[in-house]
């Protein structure tokens, strides 16, 4: 995309109004706009970002046997008294509203309960599970406190996943291949060396439910964490018994804050049982599917990575989440530089590069101020200088390094593999 | 996907509580589940078709110069409160709800109002338009009555675009261009030869808008349409004037019952004024920005297709819309031939064809009554009989035609060729 057709610009300013380091810099790039407190809109570049994200999350997700469905936002009452979390005690999580029709009707922060009334319909036999769904959906939370950026909103979307077992043997199987199906998304977002599976609250069904939770200073959570052994137990829970039961020694473990990108439940019967979901065993018994549910928040997962990789002045995406994989900039006053800098970029595009062109007709200093802030990982320079010798000028911004490159498509793009570049299918041109 | 696996299972009987064909039928394929009056979740063959639907739209709106974005559903009264639209007399429309922080929020119902606000940081100068920015986001509208299915509901998710011109000349261009655009993509999913660009009631800078209605028996509105012109008018403004206006003789109209897929409207600078959205021209006067908007219900759309394209008994929908382009079915008892479809599924697979494969033990006349519900519009069979042939049967349920053909992936694809198969990039394995 070129960027003087882009329908953002960046901001020298700090906005005032926010403290998280991510909303800062995302606001001042230009990938998010903020509606109101603790609610943001995301605009092309932060959607870029967060549509990479997705398509990672997706991936893994299928691999794992999940398949995709989209629930309503819209919740009627009815099945949520079943389980007894409609209740008034819920006022501060639920938005509720009236039917012009009739009736009273809330905002689905999280879908234990719909899905589990939906699967009557198709879970009737030991034949019919496991089976995994999973969505991508707009979750609504009357949160009371919004300060986190988009590590925590009003309104978010969630990957959540349901799991649908014939007992508690089957869907420890499952548990665990989430559990690591999670730890590659975190990985291949670029929060692997961070991120803990963190022992945290459990339920009535099992003593812990896990947490992972990615080590950052402005993180909300405090955990201690085990560096050798890579796990965390959360300070919610953090006993001599605790301890004790999970095999960890108090002294090697580091309390620090963090942030939770993802969580997984064993849930039991908990919902099927009063729900009624059942299935007929081999033996024709009738018995309650055991469950559990699986989340991680693709724009939380955003704001973690963001400060993780941001600096007051900017940042340095990771490849595999940054909104273009390389951000090409025309220098110099000579018409033909910037031919040869359209051509390039017209050349690498066809070669299934996504690029951004910086093709606007202002200062250098301008130009390398937004390059730095807009956070895109791979730098190409075509000034004067450059052309002269038909080079371009490489710069890993991650790793750093610069150097000049010949402007054929197969030599950037093999720069481009060595520092993490795969082409995937765009979705956007 | 095999559909041993595929987490829905079809339904003989006719929900008692639906009205409209497009619900009944969707519901008895699996496609959807209704939450709640008005409400329906998208199971994964819906959300194929959903997402089949929403890549066409995308990339007419990529090829008109839009660019996605995502705006939030929370909406803050402030910038409503502007336009008037927050009033009362809205209350039918609006969801409204309570911060737990304090304060009113409502959900949005559209987003002329929000978009304008957000725009004030990105247009300045006449230099920064013309610009389109679009999203695919849920919108809620609070209904007093539903009863057309996925045609009109409490949730739906929307293709709202909105145009930002310097004045009614440049717009002019826009609005023509994002016209044919609509039609393109009536045409791509089906129903361009039953959608007819409509004019409707205009507004404060504009005689008409314009709707796109397809005719279908189950049509909400009437219009008038001239079928030599292929242009039709709403009958709340066909008066004599009107005719008159558009150059449209009175005996040349047939009045039906059409079904509203699409409308764009010239907005001028209804909301820029009371939002203050200006941009300084080139004599470094401050002008109100010229605005247009334009939208598509994805959903909507899937369900006058269904409503096109279904019969009592089943549908065979477009190819282009189809959750998979075939349907293959293995019958017989022998384990060869069934190991011979498994191998085909696989090949075709492999070849980019997305197919459901039927490996289930159930009855060949099950498998059959599935394949008609569920729509897919090509039908593949390994029987015994065609596997001593090694053959497959290959049905185009739309045409009609059946034929054998060798078990070859290029034979196959370019039979599903011939009846309007393309291989796009899958977001689904």
């Amino acid at each position: 995309m070129k960027q003087s057709v882009l329908v953002t610009k960046t901001r020298k300013e700090v906005p005032v109004d926010e403290v998280a380091r991510n909303a800062k810099l995302l606001i001042r790039a230009g990938y998010i706009h903020k509606t109101m407190a603790g609610v943001y809109s995301f605009l092309p570049l932060g959607l870029r970002s967060l549509e990479k994200i997705i398509r990672i999350i997706r991936e893994e997700m299928i691999s794992i046997g999940g398949q995709e469905l989209s629930m309503s936002g819209l919740q009627s009452p009815d099945v949520w008294e079943k389980s007894g979390r409609w209740g008034d005690d819920a006022d501060e999580i639920w938005f509720r509203s009236h039917l012009s029709a009739g009736g009273d009707v809330g905002f689905g922060w999280t879908h234990e309960e719909p899905v589990t009334e939906m699967m009557r319909n198709h879970i009737h036999s030991y034949r019919d599970v496991p089976l995994y769904v999973y969505q991508f959906q707009t979750k609504f939370r009357n949160e009371k406190r919004a300060k986190s950026g988009i590590m925590r909103t009003r309104e978010f979307m969630m990957k959540d996943l349901y799991s649908f077992c014939a007992d508690e043997e089957q869907h420890a199987v499952f548990y665990e291949q989430c559990a690591e199906a999670y730890m590659r998304v975190f990985t291949r977002v670029g929060l692997g060396d961070d991120t803990y599976r963190t022992f945290a609250s459990g339920g009535a069904f099992s003593d812990f439910s896990d947490e992972f939770q990615t080590v950052i200073p402005a993180g909300e959570d405090t955990i201690y964490l085990d560096p050798k052994k890579k796990i965390a137990v959360n300070e919610e829970v953090c006993t001599d018994e605790t301890l004790e039961k999970i095999g960890l020694q108090k002294n090697d473990l580091e309390r620090v804050a963090a942030s939770e990108v993802g969580n997984i439940f064993t849930l039991g019967t908990k919902y099927s049982e009063p729900l009624d979901l059942t299935y007929t065993d081999a033996h024709g018994k009738p018995q309650p599917v055991f469950m559990g549910s699986y989340g991680i928040g693709p724009a939380r997962l955003l704001g973690v990575i963001v400060e993780k990789y941001g600096e007051d002045s900017g940042m340095s995406l990771p490849m595999s989440v940054a909104p273009f994989s390389a951000h090409l900039i025309a220098l110099g006053d000579s018409k033909e530089t910037f031919t040869a800098a359209d051509m390039l970029y017209r050349m690498l595009q066809e070669h299934g590069l996504d690029v951004l062109f910086d093709d606007r007709d202002v200062s250098a200093g301008e130009k390398f101020a937004d390059c730095d802030l807009i956070g895109i990982p791979v730098r190409l320079v075509v000034s004067d200088k450059t052309h002269a010798q038909k080079k371009v000028e490489f710069t890993d911004k991650v790793n750093g390094g610069e150097r000049l490159l010949d402007t054929t498509p197969d030599g950037i793009l093999s720069a481009m593999k060595e520092v993490g570049f795969s082409p995937i299918q765009q979705a956007y041109a």
